[in-house]
C-alpha cells in the first residue's frame, strides 16, 4: 500500500496527497474503519514532509473521508459500496423526437470533417490573428478592478446594463429608432433565434424564409417545429412577387431575412428591394425577423439601412452579434424588438440560463466603449477585402462556372454548371480540399450544384492552390457527362 | 449646423465627429447628394484638428454615408427615408403559450423586489467579496498568452477539452465511475437541466420529483410540459414509501432528486435513503436525473456517495455547477451522463447557442487545475459554517417555529406553526426585511407557512436584526389568531 504514489510539479503536494488516498477510500483498497498510518509514518512511506501529510488529513477529514479518534489517530470514514446497484437504461428507446431530429440534422458531426494538412474553405469565422488581444487584456484587467468580483456573480437576465447601452447607441447610428424598443443580451446570434421563436413561434406554424439560407437558421427553425415557405433569392434581394404572393398563400407566423449580407450568397438586398419587402409586410401585417449577419463586412456598396432601420413602426425583430468580426468564442449576441416582446423573451431567457456570462458582457463593453470596433473593423475590412477580391479572380480563373455570388464578407458562393457539388468534394477530399457543399442552405432540396467557399482562415497561396484543384475536378466531371 | 458639437474624454475624437455627423445624415439634418464642408472648414468650424476631421470623413466613406467627387470634395449618399412605412405589430396576439407560461413563473418579476437599504434574505449566491480575484487574474493572463486570439474564437459544443478532463477528474474523485460516460459543459445548472429534458422528456409526461424543490427546476419542467409527481421530503431523505407508491402509480419518465443538499430545505439525504432510492429505481427500471447542488458546502456530515457513484449503470444523470461557491456570474456547469445520451444532447446544445463561452471555460479551467477551488472551500466553508451556525441559534431565539431545516450551505428553511409566510413579509416589507416564501417551492400549493432565509450576502449583525424583525412579526400574528 502506498507503494505507488508519485509527486507531479502541476498541483500542491498536499492536495496530491489527499486525491491519492482518496481514491485508495473509494476504490475500496483502504476499507471502512481501518486505521491509517500516523502522519510521521506516511511522510516515511511516500517521501514528503509531515506537514504536507498533516495538511492533506486536515482536508480528509474536512471532505468527511476520514475521522479522528482521540490519542488513536486517523480512521477511515464508512463509504458505500458502490457496487449495489447496477441500472440499466436504454437510452435511445427514451430519446425525444426533437434529439433526434436535433442529431440528425448537425451537419457538424454528419459533414466530411477537416483533417490536419487539409486546406479548408469550411470557416467562414474570423481570423483569431487579427484579433486585437493587447486592448482585450487591457479591458480586462480595467473592467475587473473596476467592478471586483461582482462581475463574477449572478446578474440579470436583460443584460449587462452598460453593454445594453453601447449596443443601443450602436443600433442608433445604423439608423435606428430606439423608441419603446428593447434589447436583451443572448448567448450569440444562435440562441437569440432559439429565443425569438419560443416567443412567437408554435409547432406547426409556417415562416417565410429565404432560399437558400442560413444552416444554422433552418435548422433552428426546423426544430421549432416551423414550416418553413421558401423564396428565391437573386441578384439586389429577394424575389419581390414570389414574396408576395407566397405570403398570400400561407398563414405564415413571420418572415426570415438576412437582407445586409445574405449568408451563403452574399448578395446584399439593394435598398429598393428593402422597401418593396416592408410594403408586403405592411399589406400582410406580418413582422420579421431581420438577421442583422456580418453588416460590419460590407466592402464596396454606400451605406444601406437595416429594415429595422427603414419601419417606423414595431414590426421588426432585429438580430445581431459581432461573431463574423470579433470574438465569437465568447458568445454574445443580442435581439432588438418591440419593449413588450422583450419582456416575455427576458423570461424565457432567464428560465433557459438565467443569463448570459457577466463577464464576457463586461469585457466586450470595455472592449467597445474604447471605439476599438471601429478601428478593428477598419483593419480587418482592408484585410479581408483583398483577400475577397483575390479570391473572386482565383475561381473565375479556376473554377468553370455559372454563377459567383457574393459582394463582400469571409467567403464566395458558386453556382456550378448542373454538376454535384458532392461528387466535386469527394474528389477534393482525396486531394487535400474541404468545402460546404451548398445543398445544406437550400429548404427544398435544391442547390445540388452549388458549394460555399470560406476564406477567412486561408492564405492567399492556398485559395490559389485550392480553388484550381477545385476547378481541375469540376472540369474533369464536366468532361465525364 | 454642426454648432451643437461636444467633445467628451471617453472617446477617439475622430470617431466622435464621424457619429455626430452620421446621426445629422441619419436624422436627414443633412440631405442626401449635399456637399458637406471641406475637412478645413469643419476643422475651424467645430474646433477639432484637420487631421481629425480627414480621419472621420474617411471612415464616413468607409461606412457608405458619404462620396467624394473629384476635385470637389465630400458628399451625402443617399440614404432612404425611414418614415416611409410604419408596420404595427399586436405582439401580445402573437405569443406562444410557452412565452406567456414563462412569464407568469418568472418569480424574479413577480416576487417583493429589494431596495436599497432593505436586510435581504432572498440571495443564496455565495458573497463575491470572498472570491479569489488574485487568482483570478493570473488564470486570465497564463490562458490568454497559452491560447491567444484560438480562445477567443469558435469552439466545440461538448465544451474546452481540458476543462472537461479536469471536472471528469473532479468526478472521479466523489467516487463516480466514468466507464460508459461523458461530459459536456453548459451554461450552467439551468441550462443542464433544459437540454436533458429536451433529449428525453415529451410534453405531457411525468416527473417524480421532491415537494418542495428547487423553484428553477420546477419551472424549466413545467415549461417542458411535465406533470409533476411530488413526494415529500423528510428529515435524512425523500420519504421512499411515497416514492415507490408515485412511481407505482405513475407512468414516470424520470426522477429528478436533490440528494446532496436538498434546495429548500437543506436535507442531506442519508446513505440509506439513497441506497433505498436506487432499489426502486432498479424495480421500475426509471432514470434519475440527480442535480448536484452545493455539495461542496457540506459542513458536518461525513462524506456521502452522489447517486451517480452509487449506480454502477447508466441510469444517472449528473447535473452540477460551481455557481453556489464560486463565479456564477460566468455561467458554467456540465452534465455527466451516458455516452450515447450525451452525443444526442451535444447536437442539442449546438443548436442552442453553439457552445458556451471559450474564454470563461479556458479561466475555470486554469484556476481549478491549480487547486484553488480547494484552497477556495476550504476557506469560505469555516466563513459560511460559522455563519450558518449563528444564523440557526438566531433563528432558534427570536422566530417562533415549527422546524427548522437545513444541514449546511447557504441558507435555512423555517416552518411556521400556521402562519401565512407571505403576511409575515408583508409586514416585513414595511420594515425593511425580505425574504422568500416558501410556497415557490412546492407544486401543489403546499408551503404556505415556510419560509427560506439565504444569509450568504448579509453580516452577522444584519441576521440577528433581521430575525429579530421576522420573529416580532409572527409573534404578533400567532397573538392575533
Amino acid at each position: 500500500m502506498f507503494d505507488d504514489f508519485k509527486l507531479n510539479g502541476d498541483k500542491a503536494y498536499y492536495l496530491q496527497v489527499k486525491d491519492y488516498i482518496k481514491e485508495l477510500i473509494l476504490k475500496g483498497i483502504i476499507k471502512s474503519h481501518t486505521r491509517l498510518p500516523s502522519t510521521r509514518e506516511l511522510s516515511k512511506i511516500i517521501g514528503v514532509s509531515r506537514n504536507t501529510v498533516i495538511e492533506a488529513y486536515n482536508y480528509l477529514e474536512d471532505e468527511g473521508f476520514i475521522y479522528q479518534k482521540k490519542a488513536k489517530g486517523y480512521y477511515v470514514s464508512s463509504i458505500e459500496n458502490k457496487d449495489k446497484t447496477a441500472i440499466k437504461i436504454d437510452w435511445k428507446s427514451k430519446l425525444t423526437d426533437e434529439a433526434i431530429l436535433s442529431d440528425r440534422l448537425d451537419i457538424t458531426k454528419h459533414e466530411a470533417k477537416w483533417e490536419r494538412g487539409m486546406i479548408s474553405f469550411k470557416s467562414i469565422s474570423p481570423d483569431p490573428k487579427l484579433f486585437d488581444l493587447d486592448e482585450f487584456k487591457r479591458a480586462f484587467l480595467n473592467r475587473i478592478s473596476l467592478e471586483e468580483g461582482k462581475i463574477l456573480n449572478y446578474g440579470y437576465a436583460i443584460g449587462y446594463r452598460p453593454l445594453i447601452e453601447e449596443i443601443k447607441s450602436y443600433l442608433k447610428l445604423k439608423g435606428i429608432d430606439l423608441k419603446g424598443k428593447d434589447v436583451i443580451i443572448t448567448n450569440g446570434y444562435t440562441e437569440a433565434l432559439n429565443l425569438v421563436l419560443s416567443a412567437i413561434l408554435n409547432e406547426g406554424e409556417e415562416i417565410v424564409c429565404e432560399n437558400p439560407t442560413h444552416n444554422t437558421a433552418i435548422n433552428i427553425m426546423r426544430l421549432k417545429g416551423a414550416k418553413l415557405i421558401a423564396v428565391d433569392v437573386e441578384d439586389g434581394g429577394i424575389n419581390i412577387n414570389m414574396l408576395d404572393r407566397k405570403i398570400k398563400q400561407s398563414n405564415s407566423k413571420c418572415i426570415y431575412l438576412t437582407p445586409s449580407y445574405h449568408n451563403p450568397t452574399g448578395v446584399v438586398f439593394s435598398p429598393e428591394n428593402r422597401l418593396k419587402i416592408l410594403e408586403i409586410a405592411k399589406k400582410y401585417n406580418v413582422p420579421i425577423i431581420e438577421d442583422g449577419f456580418n453588416e460590419e463586412l460590407r466592402y464596396h456598396s454606400s451605406h444601406i439601412l437595416p429594415l429595422a432601420a427603414l419601419d417606423g413602426g414595431n414590426s421588426i425583430i432585429y438580430i445581431s452579434s459581432f461573431s463574423k468580426v470579433l470574438f465569437p468564442g465568447i458568445r454574445i449576441g443580442w435581439i432588438l424588438a418591440d419593449k413588450e416582446l422583450i419582456n416575455y423573451i427576458e423570461s424565457l431567457k432567464r428560465n433557459l440560463n438565467i443569463h448570459t456570462s457577466f463577464l464576457d458582457q463586461a469585457l466586450l463593453y470595455e472592449y467597445l466603449s474604447g471605439g476599438n470596433l471601429e478601428k478593428y473593423i477598419n483593419k480587418v475590412k482592408r484585410i479581408y477585402r483583398d483577400k475577397f477580391e483575390w479570391a473572386i479572380k482565383c475561381a473565375k480563373k479556376y473554377i468553370p462556372h455559372k454563377k459567383i455570388l457574393g459582394e463582400g464578407g469571409l467567403h464566395l458562393f458558386i453556382e456550378l454548371n448542373n454538376i454535384s457539388s458532392r461528387k466535386v468534394l469527394d474528389e477534393c477530399l482525396k486531394q487535400g480540399v474541404i468545402f460546404t457543399p451548398g445543398d445544406v442552405f437550400y429548404i427544398d432540396n435544391k442547390g445540388n450544384n452549388t458549394l460555399r467557399l470560406g476564406i477567412s482562415r486561408v492564405t492567399n497561396e492556398e485559395i490559389e492552390k485550392g480553388f484550381k484543384i477545385i476547378g481541375d475536378v469540376v472540369k474533369k466531371l464536366e468532361g465525364l457527362k
